[in-house]
């Protein structure tokens, strides 16, 4: 799972761009005694080099951003909102399309519901097709930032995908998956018939807001 | 809009978690000529600090897995499937659950087809209330990676959403308004009053696999 910092800082450095703006910008953080707890390097190949990132640190914010707008090659620095803040924890829901759509309408209908007392969730897609593109992209949720469950939403998966489930499982991510042919529901942490009731159970797992515990629960078939 | 690399390799260093991880990694990736397109740095706190990284190379994989697993501190270097490979182009639909969930199901049935013919295509949403929260949400798009088009979803949008729309929009991003009370219509490249067929639009707007052209439009309001 990944980590909460209490004081995080986001912000977007504007650097020229000789290809050096990273390290450059990771070192001067780490002279800082801050933690870079996530980098997006965007328009890499343009003269002006900007890098989104944010940082764990207990200094003030004005410290730090003053530090690197004071560094050779720093255009400018922005303060952003984080992102864990702007689209908080995130759902993925793979699969089949016709099971996908409906699994997000409940996802996204329950998320509202959440977001409106003040957490924030996201329900994330890809429609797939295929034992080994969906095994891959279970195995990569894993390297998303803020991922904290998946949904497979599918007719038939087992293989290549129950294994790639297992792994995901094993580095802290719950796994729902509906009521389907092939292994993948076997190795699931939750089962779920209906697609929409699937989606609004994912959201329910991982939401602060609400009373309910996979790891509680007396069946794990619904 | 985001850079495509000829050459990306992804991959996921294990490194002894003493805080010094990304500097270590991303003097060794500038050493070995190559560029960083993305990071993520997963338990950040742990003894052993998992970077994601994909970095943009014109020399051969084992070259740099084998260099970089020589580093000292580096415990594994393991290759895996790019995002860009994985999940694609993505669209970011932000608005109210009702629409959102509409959109949604357009957006997910019509990058199903694309995905079938070998696209990559991957439909993110987040539920969300209140003008300064949307218009947050909005502007964070295009600090995220490998966002092409956003959908804005609801009844009523103006104000600070519509300059985060202009803000993005600036920067490459696409966007794709429901017909709605507010001024983001106005600013928005494309309007669609259903908010299914608003889906399919903005999958058809990034896909290669359309013939459909945005800017050749001879109407932007349907």
């Amino acid at each position: 799972m990944r980590t909460d910092a209490d004081n995080v800082l986001a912000l977007a450095i504007e650097v020229e761009g000789d290809g050096a703006a990273l390290r450059l910008v990771s070192e001067a953080v780490a002279a800082l005694g801050a933690r870079i707890t996530w980098i997006s390097i965007l328009d890499a190949q343009a003269p002006v080099e900007t890098i989104a990132i944010e940082i764990a640190t207990s200094r003030p914010a004005t410290h730090i951003v003053d530090a690197l707008a004071g560094l050779d090659g720093v255009r400018s620095v922005e303060t952003n909102h984080p992102h864990r803040h702007v689209f908080g924890k995130r759902i993925v829901i793979i699969g089949g399309g016709s099971q996908v759509g409906q699994v997000v309408v409940g996802a996204v209908s329950e998320a509202d519901r959440h977001n409106l007392r003040g957490e924030r969730i996201s329900v994330d897609t890809i429609p797939l097709v295929g034992e080994r593109q969906i095994a891959e992209a279970v195995l990569a949720t894993a390297r998303l930032p803020r991922v904290e469950a998946v949904v497979l939403a599918g007719a038939l998966m087992g293989g290549e995908i129950e294994r790639s489930v297992r792994t995901v499982q094993a580095k802290g991510l719950l796994v729902i998956s509906l009521n389907m042919a092939g292994s993948v529901p076997d190795a699931a942490d939750l089962v779920v018939t209906d697609p929409v009731q699937a989606g609004v159970m994912a959201v329910m797992a991982v939401a602060k807001t609400a009373e309910f515990d996979v790891r509680r629960l007396g069946s794990r078939r619904f």
